[in-house]
């Protein structure tokens, strides 16, 4: 029995946690990316929460989104002011309960943070790659966490549970590796990017590549394009929150100000709020991981190799239990997304829930406090944990 | 009797216009703009079409939106291919019935297509303004077109139309000129920006001035900051269409490929599009005035003086009559906004029509042709006019 009230987004954390590496590759020394290309061996960062039980029955993979890492929940030091991103999910008593369950996540491949991107060293050259990486999809991304699970010895995830470009992830992980996956939890997401999405996706990137100090990519021993990037981030940004939420946080509120200023300072809290948000960004991620990573997310495809009504196609080799989650004010990933995969994975007769949670702040609201999304999540796992195992899970 | 079907948007062009020229000034030598500054003498540069009738009573201002100019419809020389931004709506037997009304149009102070902004000469230096212009508002805008009607020997308009930043213009000229205006039509536009808008605005702004050719906005004796511009333009496009818009005219479709390349040279229309309209734009437009008219759009607040139920009391001094128009899609300026300042007009008793026009395309929809939006407004300048002038339009 916990003695933390259960599903309790502000509960214990689990305190300090450490970030690890892994060397890893399937064909002797490299892996095959679905672009034909080979590459490796490739790094993993990792982190894991949690103790995985004698019979191995308990692991959990998050997958995080564009912007996120391996850095789930916890701290690294003492003085760390800041946890992981998603600690009001993942701890002892919280919906991702650690005293139950063995958590891992890792950095996506093609991020910046710890796993094998652009950013790193490129064997043939001794210099960064830059674009010479290539490009990867987000079916790559679950290929490398595939042969982490293998290199931890798990062959069996109680869940999969991501949002957005994590949502996807845990899309491919169901018909990628289905006999792995008991139960799949994709928020906040869809099969594939409308074009909407990809418009500004590519906003960011033309963003990116249009600052002088991107350099065709190579710019790692030079000045890093942070402008470009935040303006990337900027976009993301506005992507990310609703016009309800701006009206609400923002609305037409002067930063630090009783009239405008008339000039280009930025008189309306919106834009302070933007620009501190993209010059915050460029701190810590690279340039290059948001191109790799972003048009990852514009190439997936759920059931593109199967023409005409593809998602039912393609879900029909997945046997996860699924709970499907979106948001009201999501207008990234609109909730008539989630609604066609539901339907998909009705026609193939899979066990689906599937929830509209109501909420304002748009995209961003799968990371953010929510007691209906940890309920949720908190019971669903409890379920397939009881079921699975044969025992009660508190 | 007019030869053409009435309200037709394909109807018969105007044919062949000029672009003229007008220096104005309201204190001897200069206008006092909203921010206290002084600047002047002023251009604008203006179009006609039609005939002002002997009683003068038949004029129409036409407003034009961010990126638009004079050149509302016709063609300079027989040789242009393209004609002016409103063709679909103004010429012989159209909605803006050419052989009916005396039709002006002028680019707005701040701009780039004749009118004085801050790519004109800034006689204190002999070199461009640059960012040594003004900051304008709304209402600089709107008194600098009442000195061309000055000018022209105008005192009464039939009606002011315009949308999007065109439209706050007919706003602020339905209330600080009141007597002057005896109709306005509002379209697709709002009384003040949401947070939402300001963000899509500020991110713009900041792609440009992130581009070190923009120099601080003096780049006019140097490269012009074009990759800024573009992504700038790139932004705005997305906000002028919709998730619907760009689902039916671009999806998921690839340009000109059958498999996706695996590099970054943009694989789906959608990014083709915006990279072409983003080259587009900077071949005719200055990055200076994108700043300019989108912070006087950011700025506007129609009746900011008056604190709560703020549009109530702005409206108070009103006395048109109103046709104001929206579209299903636009989510720049939604729906809502339109019935916001239509309860706003009412509770001042003015006589207002309000249609929500269906369709798919966005904020871009009062540009496009809809046989819809002609009938609304060719129907409501008939009956103004035809009230007005106690004769029959036809």
């Amino acid at each position: 029995m916990s003695e933390y009230t259960k599903h309790d987004t502000s509960g214990n954390s689990v305190g300090l946690v450490e970030k690890k590496f892994v060397t890893l590759a399937d064909s002797p020394n490299e892996i095959v990316l679905d672009s034909g290309t080979r590459l490796g061996p490739i790094t993993l960062a990792y982190e894991t929460l949690g103790q995985l039980n004698s019979d191995r029955s308990n692991a959990i993979l998050i997958t995080h989104a564009l912007s996120g890492d391996s850095h789930m929940a916890g701290y690294y030091t003492q003085e760390d002011s800041k946890p992981g991103w998603w600690e009001i999910m993942i701890g002892p008593g919280k919906a991702i309960d650690t005293d139950q369950y063995f958590v891992i996540c890792s950095n996506v491949l093609g991020g910046c943070m710890g796993s094998t991107g652009p950013s790193s060293i490129n064997p043939a050259t001794g210099r960064q790659f830059g674009l010479d990486f290539p490009l990867i999809t987000i079916g790559d991304m679950v290929k490398a966490q595939k042969l982490l699970l293998d290199h931890l010895g798990i062959n069996q995830l109680l869940s999969v549970i991501g949002g957005s470009i994590g949502g996807m992830q845990v899309l491919e992980w169901s018909v990628r590796y289905p006999e792995m996956v008991a139960s799949a939890i994709p928020l906040a997401t869809t099969t594939r990017h409308s074009a909407l999405a990809i418009a500004f996706n590519e906003i960011g990137r033309q963003a990116i590549m249009a600052d002088p100090n991107w350099a065709g990519g190579h710019y790692y021993q030079g000045k890093f394009p942070d402008t470009g990037l935040a303006v990337a981030r900027m976009v993301g940004h506005v992507t990310y929150l609703s016009d309800e939420a701006m009206r609400i946080k923002f609305g037409r509120r002067l930063q630090n100000k009783k009239d405008l200023s008339f000039n280009f300072d930025g008189d309306f809290q919106i834009e302070s709020y933007l620009r501190y948000q993209g010059n915050k960004f460029v701190r810590r991620f690279d340039a290059n991981s948001f191109l790799y990573i972003s048009k990852a997310g514009d190439y997936f495809d759920l059931g593109s190799k199967f023409g005409d009504d593809s998602d039912v196609l393609a879900l029909a080799s997945a046997t996860a239990r699924f709970l499907v989650v979106s948001f009201t004010s999501d207008w990234l990933y609109p909730t008539y997304q989630s609604k066609a995969l539901v339907k998909a994975m009705k026609k193939n007769g899979l066990d689906v829930s599937f929830c509209e949670i109501k909420a304002d702040c748009g995209h961003d609201a799968f990371l953010l406090p929510n007691p209906r999304l940890s309920s949720l999540v908190g019971k669903f796992l409890e379920r397939i944990y009881r079921e699975r195992s044969g025992r009660h899970a508190l």
